[in-house]
């Protein structure tokens, strides 16, 4: 890693084959031991550790932990006995001849020592204090080793696009409002008093421009910002991995996103079987209960709603009935059921219907008696369950049903430990609906244009080609050109053809109920560009650090990060975000007012 | 560049190996000639031109220029005498059995053809045209290729950064108002009503803290938001190739950073000889009155000062007098140096004096009557010059006028036509004083503290070891240990080593007139962060707009810059800044108010 002005040697470049040599090190004081005056230090550095040793007690005295060192010693074996072998440098140690402190450390409101890193994480203080000091949590080793990850996976990633002639463009900041389904965050226009920029939500109208401006093969590393109502792990500004392509289809454009995902996964020694498989958004809906299966693990729902079509049970009357079958569930206490209801209701749902297969092969649980002796007699072949199987149930509208049962098949392989963080399981999911109804329940994004139907994706999405003539005359089951790649249950990315002219364009506006004027003022750009020869164009964006945090293993997005924000946007770090003075705020013309200003 | 959905090559793809095969091609119709009933046309993409013969009439006569359509046909040799050895694809043409129009374009408002490439710039419309038509600006071959050259030296950089260790980081947008010198750009925060996010000015306090948080290698192409006038070549954001290191010195800094440059220049074919040589900031402001000075040529300012002390002449009785030799100049006819004189006007000068040295000898111009019989004669040895010259004065404080000499040695060698755009002068600058006043006149920067010193790079810059104890005592004199790139007179980027303990920075603030709770307020966090064990550390950010302008040759930073700002921030493409409903405007918080809201 290089000599400089303060070492000679990295702390794991220390090793048995530089014994009797000289060494200069740089770093933090990580742990200190005393043993008989003679003083044993852990040196941190980017490498690792290094143990010194000072046997001038007077030199060692002042030194605690973060002290920031610099030392000049030999390198000599460590005495038989005292190895360790779990360190890279643990057969050497380093006596100290000289030593300077090159900054001292007061002591610190939570530790991070090396020492502290395999043991538990409840030793951390609360997320508030890390981000408060965040400078020292990134010292730790885990926050070391994410920070190095993420770094190594764009590496990664952008040597596989340079591979495929893909050019890095810079994409724009400021720029004017666009319809993506979120509020934009603005900033107002010193220079034209009054007038606003607005952050983008993504460059995919920019991208878009770009593809008509000839850059067959774009991509960046692009900040997006959105001005959403907090949730965990949802950030005010996060980071995607842009990609668009001119000239392709859907087929193309899968198949660059899968070498780069592979490239990125390679980088971290996993293999990513390729062709990565697929499934139909109707698929995961019906066999997983969610638009973003998570495959490390089967157990698909069952659909029983022709097997309850004659039911006598009131509650399965409904336009669907599902079960997802809880392995060895039989022997759950009846306490525990109860927690499911809760954990169902917490959920939004009414409740979470059950039967128990004993082992004796008796139905039991509350819903049992409900139903006929028909249904009694089939149910376990039905649902493909054994002798010792408990079955939830779910019944009412078809989304909202499969969606819980998804839920639930998801939580009972948390419980069974079967969501193992390095076990990574992809598909795409393709043939998605084009649009989907304004009052959809789980959709929290601002609707972008005043009719009954939304984008699925977002409106610059194309109809798939057998659509093109007729999507909008039946909206409800058009289909659309797009694709999402989805990892253990998380979405990394997703993307579509684009519309790439202003017939099909306006066309869809209209299904959307976006006005001509609207659209002018709020795209007309791009619609005028549409009529200068666009090509044929689509892309992808990965989700940047909910991928750095898949591969990365991290329970939170936070902590992949260098300086995320907390909740309600704040910075515990900074105090951003704060009040401007008067000044400033005279200077950013957000009080200008138009009719003051006449002469 | 690999087959996709819409062809199996790319234009240049297609040559004299491919002969009796057939291809499918996709692009745009670039230029179009009928001759006899056939159609010659010549089909762009990104990677150049192929020529496609079109032998049916029908379906030769809609296509008009900028079409997009995609082409399948047989590939034959051009008949004898119509090779065209100006194109790699100019000995064969391919002979369409299938058009297909992909999209149509109207009449465009300026045309783009390659065939337009070599001739002169003047065919272009004015630049807010081309902006407001970016998307068929960007089809132009010389933006393609600004466009592919900046990602190719970003590629380069980041190789080059790569080998070194360096960990790409990315820093927030959203960040704490921070004292750089100019005006930040703020963004309202809607959960915090009333309160704001300022966007960063560099990611300067953010690397420090990456230091002190224990990233020993950090680097980011990183996006940097300024509020200020608009300028030519300026723009509201800007990117820069941000690095920092921690235990290293300045030496260890200027020696990566040259292997970066030298990286970024050999992926066009050039060799950066290393290590480029240096400057000390007082000898370039003394030889070239430029602290970014252009050593593609020679003929340093002379110091006259001393040669001047007893001078009769009134103008000369000054502080500092200085000159600069116009090679050949005394052919110059009268009219051009009183254009001269109005030059220097205009950039503030009261003038510019001159003498004449006649190829006879004889000393002319209104300066030489008013010198003493021995300044006359010796002034063309002191001068340097031969006869037949002529040369430039001035005269008055050392710094302004020397300035101004810098400036008439520049505007001499481009009217000679000196500064060759694909010859690189590189030099460092070093030795820079550490305090400017803040009176100085060529600072434009909002002053930072409110004494009369101002930071000459900023307020994070360590003095030089030799004045870390007394900069405070002699801010007049005080060094700090900073460098600059510089490139052909262009300042391509700079950095220091920073201050990194509590006490030096709190003398620094205090020199600057920033008072303690001010200083609390602005970035206590990073005064915090000093007091736990922070690494001495050193960085250097290269102005990445520029650096790409300059091995683009380009006229403007706006010509490598996909999507550019015009005059005052706007957007002639998008219209942004705007105006903002009422709607986004409640929603911001910016007309909160606390006593309303008391409930």
């Amino acid at each position: 890693m290089g000599q400089t002005a303060y070492r000679t040697h990295h702390a794991t470049e220390v090793t048995e084959e530089l014994i009797g040599r000289k060494v200069t090190l740089a770093g933090w004081v990580d742990r200190r031991r005393d043993h008989g005056g003679v003083a044993f230090i852990d040196l941190r550095d980017s490498s690792g550790l290094v143990q010194i040793v000072i046997y001038d007690e007077e030199v060692a005295r002042p030194l605690r932990s973060e002290f920031v060192i610099q030392v000049v010693g030999e390198v000599r074996a460590r005495p038989d006995g005292n190895e360790n072998d779990h360190l890279a440098t643990g057969r050497i140690e380093v006596v100290v001849e000289n030593l300077t402190v090159l900054a001292k450390a007061d002591a610190l409101p939570f530790q991070v020592s090396t020492a502290l890193e395999n043991e538990s994480e409840n030793r951390l203080p609360g997320e508030d204090v890390r981000l408060r000091y965040r400078y020292l949590d990134l010292r730790r080793p885990s926050m070391q080793r994410n920070l190095k990850l993420r770094s190594d996976m764009t590496k990664a990633a952008r040597h596989a696009l340079e591979d495929m002639d893909f050019t890095e463009v810079e994409t724009p900041t400021f720029i004017k409002s666009t319809p993506e389904g979120a509020r934009d965050f603005v900033v107002p226009a010193r220079l034209v008093p009054g007038s606003w920029y607005a952050l983008p939500q993504s460059p995919q109208l920019l991208k878009q421009l770009l593809m008509v401006g000839g850059v067959e093969r774009y991509y960046q590393l692009a900040r997006c910002y959105r001005d959403e109502d907090f949730r965990a792990d949802r950030q005010p500004e996060f980071t995607q991995l842009d990609m668009e392509m001119s000239y392709v289809g859907q087929e193309d454009v899968i198949a660059m996103a899968e070498k780069v995902i592979a490239s990125i996964w390679a980088s971290r020694g996993y293999e990513v079987t390729l062709p990565i498989p697929r499934i139909t958004w109707q698929d995961a809906m019906d066999l997983y209960g969610s638009d973003k299966p998570d495959l490390r693990f089967g157990n698909p729902l069952v659909e029983l709603t022709e097997y309850f079509h004659d039911t006598p049970f009131r509650v399965f009357q409904a336009p669907y009935v599902g079960a997802v079958v809880f392995k060895g569930g039989a022997a759950t206490p009846r306490r525990q059921f109860d927690a499911w209801q809760d954990w169902a209701r917490q959920r939004g749902a009414k409740g979470l219907a059950y039967v128990i297969f004993a082992e004796d092969g008796e139905l039991k649980g509350p819903v049992a008696k409900n139903l006929s002796q028909e249904e009694r007699d089939g149910l376990r072949e039905a649902v493909h369950a054994e002798p010792g199987d408990a079955v939830f149930f779910a019944a009412g509208a078809r989304e909202s049903s499969q969606l819980l049962l998804g839920a639930v098949r998801v939580e009972l392989a948390r419980r069974a430990g079967l969501l193992r963080p390095d076990d990574f399981a992809f598909t795409w999911v393709v043939d998605f609906p084009l649009f989907k109804r304004t009052d959809d329940p789980d959709d929290d994004d601002v609707a972008v244009g005043h009719s009954q139907w939304t984008s699925m994706h977002h409106p610059f999405t194309m109809p798939s080609a057998e659509w093109i003539d007729s999507f909008d005359r039946d909206p409800e089951h058009a289909m659309s050109d797009s694709y999402d790649i989805v990892c253990n249950g998380e979405e990394m990315g997703g993307g579509s053809v684009r519309i790439h002219r202003d017939d099909i364009q306006d066309r869809v506006l209209d299904v959307l109920g976006i006005d001509r004027a609207e659209a002018q003022e709020k795209f007309g750009f791009l619609l005028e560009a549409f009529k200068y020869g666009a090509p044929p164009h689509a892309g992808i964006a990965l989700g940047w650090d909910r991928t750095v945090s898949i591969l990365a293993g991290a329970d939170s997005i936070r902590d992949v990060i260098a300086f995320p924000k907390a909740g309600g946007g704040r910075d515990p770090l900074t105090g951003a975000p704060a009040p401007i003075s008067d000044q400033q705020r005279a200077e950013t013309g957000v009080d200008y007012d138009p009719d003051e200003d006449e002469d």
